[in-house]
């Protein structure tokens, strides 16, 4: 799961650079473009205060055909009102001119502080420079200038076989939840020189954000930024994909962006485990998931694995005020394999001398049988570390 | 708001004891008896996985003329099925024929660990001799008993002048939410020598405790065993309370566990700070209360209160997410009292300096307006320290 070095995605060209936001001096410009058109796909946060490149996404996202993504780090541009909105269209005017291309053929993307004004003018300063310096091999260098506190870069990339040819899919992501101090937000770009057809790709892009994005919980809260797309330019030269091809393609997708949605977790802030919740035998999925939710966001669950205690006392009082249906005496629970819980009484003790070493490791998973249904559902979560809150409240901007 | 020494009640008296549950030899087994028939009421955790003794006394709770409660501490006796419920059973004839009272005649509670067996033998042994020493002065020792890992005993005292009469209304709490690592729990109870009727009292205690216990938030974890009752014995000579008198009393109760349930807050695990969360311009109250609880719950808005951060922006990001109407551009929000959001955008800068000092305080406001309609709500709640995690984490039974 080590991010690979090389995200060359064919017909993609990506660069990053410092423009002038982050007091660090690190990048915090990215720019990825496809030299052709493209079909592509965008899902955006469901927090109803959304910041304003969503505002103004969310308003594009079916009038245009995309190219690529321009996003900056350091700085959310959220609750800057009718200014933030302001900043994004120069931002987007800014970017078609020195790409030569008309306004409005990148997505925009910020990540960071929140009510801050965006210092919209260094950005519209550097895209000249920036655009220069779009390269095949830049679009890790992009992924790197959307870092915020993330402790690593996060990128993958995906091959497939097609006949004769290669399908590849590249990605970058940062973030995870409302990952930092006041600085927000996930942001996840896939990249493929396969050619979709634009239904297929809103659907992938969906279900695959489903299946991993909307499957992590670093702290339980929603970022106002959150956005996650997919840019298909069909430069492999295939025909839209169909079939057995579109097939092997969700596949190759739903593992590149759960590999990320790891990363993700596994660089929550303070982070030292990952573990991955699944609740069965709900009453319903919807129980199953708020269930799976709760725990995964809970400070006495999340402090238990980091402490690997193998408390399932504290999952099962979640269950208990998840507001779903539950029967104690129906609910059984393994830790790392282990029963340590069976239909409401705690299980054999030798199980727990079993599991105790087992919940160190740096992943395990802890499986929940509620025992009244077949609704099922999963999360990944990381812990709660005496890291978590240093980071959270030493410093401010 | 310091708790006062002595918790005397006309016609009350109690005691504390080590029966053998903890580990540490602290007092673990508490007995607060009226000497005449009590009116009584009594409010139980909405967990849905509850005690043995919630199961028990919800049952029990219309049918008896209770007399007051015998609780232990070190051992939550929840998740232990039809053995647990027995124990409730063994106890309570017990301490009947230890009182020489018919069996049910007190309300049991438990508070500590879940899923272990409750080693019932040991309250049965020691209730002789916890009965003997049942004294006026004793209410307080109840208290010491009840505690966890509770830093300071909770009790406080409240008389009201009727007439040329006295009443006198004292309460002894333990927890916060369900505050520790795994032992759970919040009790409270509160013995009076006013004569109240039966219905009155049911109306008073829930009101009291919504507008309290119900309010405070440590961890956003409810735990398997919370309890709150009160008992009124009518000692004070007086007939039932009525009309000006009940609401001098209604005052009084409200004021008292208003401090309890504050000294709750203030001992949250490894809390430094506790803020009152008020929202109002609500569309709706639900909507207020579901603003304030996720808020008071998110990890992020109480590590930025630890780490005395001004962190409006985080506050937002949960009122985006929290399930409610809102709309970014009429929300407003005061730390302190200074106003650093005003309609969506930042306010003044200058009000940020202001308040900077301020919320390094032990107890403030923050105060949001969501500017769309009369929904009101509140809730205290304490910060997210490094000393929680450390609590939370650090050991296991």
């Amino acid at each position: 799961m080590k991010p690979s070095k090389e995200i060359v995605v064919p017909g993609f060209r990506g660069a990053g650079t410092f423009c002038g936001i982050k007091k660090s001096g690190k990048p915090d410009l990215a720019l990825v473009v496809s030299d052709r058109p493209c079909v592509s796909a965008v899902v955006f946060t469901r927090n109803k205060v959304a910041a304003a490149p969503v505002v103004w996404g969310k308003a594009l996202r079916n009038r245009s055909r995309l190219r690529g993504i321009v996003a900056n780090s350091g700085n959310a541009n959220a609750c800057t009102g009718a200014v933030g909105i302001r900043a994004v269209r120069e931002t987007s005017r800014a970017v078609g001119k020195a790409l030569g291309l008309p306004v409005d053929s990148l997505l925009i993307g910020s990540t960071g502080v929140i009510g801050v004004p965006l210092p919209v003018e260094r950005i519209v300063a550097s895209l000249p420079g920036l655009a220069a310096r779009l390269s095949p091999k830049g679009i890790a260098g992009a992924g790197e200038a959307i870092r915020t506190t993330d402790a690593f870069p996060k990128h993958g990339i995906r091959k497939i076989r097609a006949g004769r040819r290669t399908i590849t899919i590249g990605a970058i992501a940062k973030g995870a939840g409302m990952i930092a101090p006041n600085m927000g937000t996930m942001l996840a770009y896939a990249f493929t020189d396969a050619a979709l057809a634009p239904a297929d790709a809103r659907r992938l892009l969906r279900e695959a954000t489903d299946a991993t994005f909307n499957r992590i919980v670093v702290d339980g809260d929603t970022s106002t930024n959150d956005t996650a797309a997919l840019f298909a330019n069909g430069a492999c030269g295939l025909p839209p994909l169909e079939g057995e091809g579109l097939a092997a393609f969700r596949e190759a997708l739903l593992s590149l962006l759960l590999d990320l949605a790891l990363m993700i977790v596994r660089d929550g802030e303070g982070a030292t485990r990952v573990v991955r919740l699944s609740v069965t035998g709900a009453r319903t999925r919807a129980d199953a998931t708020k269930a799976a939710r709760a725990a995964a966001s809970s400070p006495l669950v999340k402090t238990a694995v980091y402490g690997a205690d193998l408390n399932w006392g504290r999952v099962i009082a979640v269950l208990g005020r998840a507001g779903i249906a539950v029967e104690p005496m129906k609910i059984s629970m393994r830790f790392a394999g282990e029963t340590l819980l069976r239909r409401g009484m705690r299980a054999d003790p030798a199980a727990q001398l079993r599991a105790a070493p087992k919940i160190r490791a740096e992943a395990y998973a802890i499986d929940v049988d509620l025992g009244l249904g077949s609704g099922s559902d999963y999360v990944y979560f990381s812990d709660l570390s005496v890291d978590y809150v240093k980071l959270n409240s030493g410093y401010r901007s």
